[in-house]
């Protein structure tokens, strides 16, 4: 029988939506997943009209989430969609992911998981009875550079971990844009759709997700100060967090959305007793590392060179100096994902090293990261410990 | 009716092939254009499995581009393809589009347009002919900011252009790669199958295309030195030129494949009367602006600060700081590309402004460039002519 | 009757010294002072070959800065030093400073002013009494960028500051490198001789000065962590401090000095309502600017352009692209000190404009800063209060 | 005996002067030489006021160059200026310089060595003739990392050398500045006193100079295009130049003083068989290696790592991360001049590898270079050989 792309569907990413857009781009490039279905709209005339969009057949596109998981469920196995991409604001990752697992489909599901710690368990403990799959889109560990700083992290070339900087500012929140309507800003500044935070939640979890993917150390406890700077917005637009890591490193974190004219700077520095490394996603395909007693080294993504691990050079689709993107990082983690999905599909026991993506475990701690970091900032005392698992 | 998919084929970019595969990849990522169909190799059995690597039918997946052409011209008008991807060695470019145009099909090739200046002078009058779409990939003009920089210039802000510089350097042939039998460098130091010239066909076209892409002049003289620093290999790995505009600028391109560890270091620079810019396309995101009396200024990728033009906002899909690379250009090229044949296909007339890829023309002038770079590397005079239309 | 240099005395800076070489290059560049005698260590033998390799006379070397001062006080006024130049290690600043002071020498100081804030007091009480000139050498406030982003905050164009990010990592300690018997990391690590703070001390305290320095604010909170990351290490060699300014303005400041291959990575960003700034010490000559609806804008050292302020371009010597670095800055507190001193010498009143250095007030202000972050990092609330003045 | 500093005088560099006020300063910064008489000015007044601005005596500031030499050989031995720093306009070098030798004086002049090849040659002949030093201020020598690149090619690892790539882009001149009296533009563009060349002459031969210097390897021929961009200029203001060196290699170099908004961007980019290397002169801290099968490595100034040959460590004064610039690299010819001449006062013959320091020789190669292209530019024919010795 002749090979199959992985159906998918969406729920959310309607006309206008950024985050939908990233993932279908995501979801496409590489050829292996097929957009099958769509509830991309509470407003059923808008994911109408965002299905016509997309080619799809008029009844494939969906006037809600539980509709199309009730409707796909009943077409023949061979043609019903197998996984759904949820690109939802973060209120709605829960109700959408549990109803989907509970309908015998697949997950990926934008970040951060959950509205809340209490929902972020919940799922947790739903993906491991259910034993489907759960991605996460934590979409910067999909870039080559990432992998590869956690190969020489494990490595041990850097020895033991000492230090770890990692800030990500912004600026596009400097003024109060959501009180101009604009879509982005108004939901993740509302604590009903956005949770208990707005600049940790949406891009301090990021920073966060990054640290321990790539040192696999975790967060022990925090001493936050979070500040919302613009008149009239009711969440956070700017954090700093100091940082104690299990083990005895130490570091920070810094995230904003005031940082005037700063794009999209996500960016980790590493020391460790040996060595360190430096990384920057606006210029993704380069990785710095650093020695006591020889040159810095600027290492590249792509195949040419062969000083590449395998992940880094597995998550490339180019040859060195064709810059990847935003999108190609994205893609790796639907990539992995498609794979896993084509594995579990074969009734096989998919391992745990086929998961080459953010799961739901990640996105628990992502989720205790947030509400500790806000208690943090709340608190006169100087640290508050991570939650027991 | 619903709306459909751009249909397309393929000839050439079997499995191991690099280019072809960056076609697909370009082709998909905005989801305005299906495979359908292809003739992936001259190899009937290669072609087929890499048919099946592609989730193609069997019966769509073709020995040969004759059969392939022969066969779907055949098929059902709204089955039928509408349109082939050309991602051969050069030698096959010219008998390809050929067919392809004769039997209805819009072409969009890889370049160079042809194995010399004649062959692109007959693809040139059989395209008027057809009155088909016709899109060679030179696709580095696809970059938001290439776009950002020619309607610049062309705004006048810049003044008079005065000089140019434009250099292509790559190390990859710095030794007799060919000798082991890897397959780019093959075909491409071959020539039988790559032409007069590789490093100026391979990548000094894309600068010359680049420079008069910007800047809206043409090349009027070049004095050239190409250079075979690799013993053994049949076509040169290096060359140097000065240039002479129309109108009174002057330049000089280089390029190179023996620059070791320079990857795809493609950069221009640009000075007027009354400014200057520069661009890196291993930064593509970031266009420099030279002033006078002003600070240099950062442009950047991205809609979200509203100081870009039109046509580079439009060839962007993502918010500042998320890097966009080589695929992104490349994929703008398609969907231009794409927006054509539908426009085409409705059969009204196409408008120039529509066609917004390099055409046909572009690769006529690529040729021209080409094969007088070669004639003046001979010559013991200073200025050789580029050739009148 | 003719113009003379200011005549000046070091104490400190013998053979093998690094910093007092420094302030030799820094005071010898623009031609306005002349090293006229020594007491250039406390070992009498090494403090004669030491004015001998500066071509000193050998009755104006001595044995001991209070033999020095003695005998100076007592030479004709024309042929007197008119001031000093204190280089030795910190706990040595205060007893000499004040001998200094009370013998009638203006004085210039390396940093920090004193070994604890005590003695900064008594200091800065003396400046008064005595009305004698006191430069302190925070030599990164000589850096015409520095300036210019100070004029930049001055005038508004950022708008109200709210978020300021000081780091200044260093690798150079990332091992014990006291025990090798190094005499740069001897001193620095010992509390004897360098007080309460290794890292904070050091360089912290530069970060500190440069955040106040530029931003005209002033910090009113700290809460601090020091660790001591290189085992059998008496003092701290990491630190990571959130801040908060008087006026509402948060911040961060992180120094290291065991960040591997970091080398003098001294850097702020400031971020303001209308804009931000960025400088870096590493590359000196160079300052961005941060717009929210406009290009970011490369602003450079020199005098060419004519869009830099007074103060940045009366503190550059040559023409844009020539780079000025380390010394050139630290010569511009050394000329701003001569032409004080030379006011000074008229019995002129100086007025404050013309104390274009680091003065006294710093000093203790820095002092200030490095006892406030010890002991917020051992304390368990969150945040400690700078002292008053 | 005591030590004494080495006793210079000076010709040209009086008030508004840019480039002696550089000859002043590196001259200081180490403090092994003392300005002691001086010439300053064709203008008795002003150069009486430009030693009065220096500190000198009245009676060893004279009227002209002819009487100070003639004077100052009166003065007994031991106070008597033992050389002659030369910083007048091009025209001024040959004769100043002749008489200098003549009355017995080392010499450190500016470039380029004279107005024209034959002066320069008469002045060779004189130096061999005198047995003086003779130094020329192809300052970008000086650097370190120019340094470290020369040791890294001699060493071999770049293996035989292949494409220079040399470049000097300046912006200073894109418009008519010479007619709003600028001084350095006025004698710049005027045949008179700058000779045959303007922009070759002025910034092109230090590129030429530092291509050679780094490779070791000569100019055989050039293929050139001077162009004067500016109405109403008398020099060129913009040349490219093709390049073929002895034994193979090939290369571009490109001068411009038109290319608005580039400052001093001397840069060098060299590609042998095994390696390459890059070093850009406003970035001078740096230098980039580049190797075909590992990461490219970035070295950097400063004696911290260990790494860096002897020539490069030894013409640094500071630790890694604290900026040395032009003055600096200007310096270490100044001080290795000083050294030079010490060792010549004993009356020992000085060996060639205590000329650490471009010579009269370097000179006259400069000289040829810049005729060349000149001629080059005005013949049709492609290749243009450099003379013979």
């Amino acid at each position: 029988m002749a090979k199959r792309k992985i159906r998918m569907g969406m729920v959310g990413g309607g006309r206008g939506a950024f985050i939908g857009a990233v993932h279908r781009m995501a979801a496409q490039l590489d050829g292996q997943i097929e957009l099958v279905c769509g509830a991309f709209s509470a407003d059923p005339a808008k994911s109408r009209a965002s299905g016509e969009d997309l080619f799809l057949p008029a009844d494939r596109v969906y006037d809600s989430y539980a509709e199309m998981f009730r409707r796909e469920q009943a077409i023949p196995a061979d043609e019903r969609m197998q996984c759904v991409s949820i690109v939802t604001p973060n209120h709605m990752h829960y109700p959408v992911a549990r109803m989907a697992l509970e309908h015998g489909f697949h997950v990926i599901c934008d970040k951060p998981l959950a509205f809340n710690l209490t929902e972020a368990r919940a799922l947790e403990v739903l993906v491991r009875k259910t034993g489907l799959i759960f991605a996460l889109t934590h979409n910067y560990t999909g870039y080559p550079m990432v992998k590869e700083a956690r190969e020489i992290v494990r490595s041990g070339q850097l020895g033991k971990i000492r230090k770890i900087v990692a800030e990500y500012p912004q600026g596009w929140l400097a003024s109060l844009l959501e009180a101009t309507g604009q879509k982005q800003a108004d939901w993740r500044t509302d604590p009903k759709r956005a949770g208990a935070s707005c600049c940790i939640g949406d891009i301090g979890s990021h920073a966060e997700n990054l640290a321990e993917y790539i040192t696999g150390l975790q967060i022990e406890s925090v001493c936050a100060e979070l500040t919302t700077f613009v008149k009239g917005r009711k969440l956070e637009d700017d954090g700093n967090v100091l940082l104690r890591f299990k083990g005895g490193a130490r570091g920070i974190l810094s995230a904003s959305q005031i940082s005037i004219n700063e794009e999209n700077a996500l960016a980790i520095r590493i020391y460790g007793e040996k060595g360190g490394l430096e990384w920057h996603q606006e210029e993704p395909n380069t990785l710095l590392l650093k020695w006591p007693d020889r040159p810095r080294q600027i290492l590249r993504t792509g195949g040419g060179y062969g000083y590449l691990s395998a992940p880094a050079s597995q998550a490339t689709r180019l040859p060195p100096g064709h810059p990847e993107g935003y999108l190609e990082a994205f893609a790796n983690l639907y990539r992995s994902f498609a794979a896993a999905v084509a594995l579990a599909q074969t009734g096989k026991k998919v391992p745990a090293r086929a998961l080459d993506f953010p799961t739901v475990a990640d996105g628990v701690r992502g989720m205790a990261f947030i509400e500790t970091v806000v208690k943090s900032s709340k608190s006169k005392q100087k640290w508050t410990r991570m939650p027991a698992r």
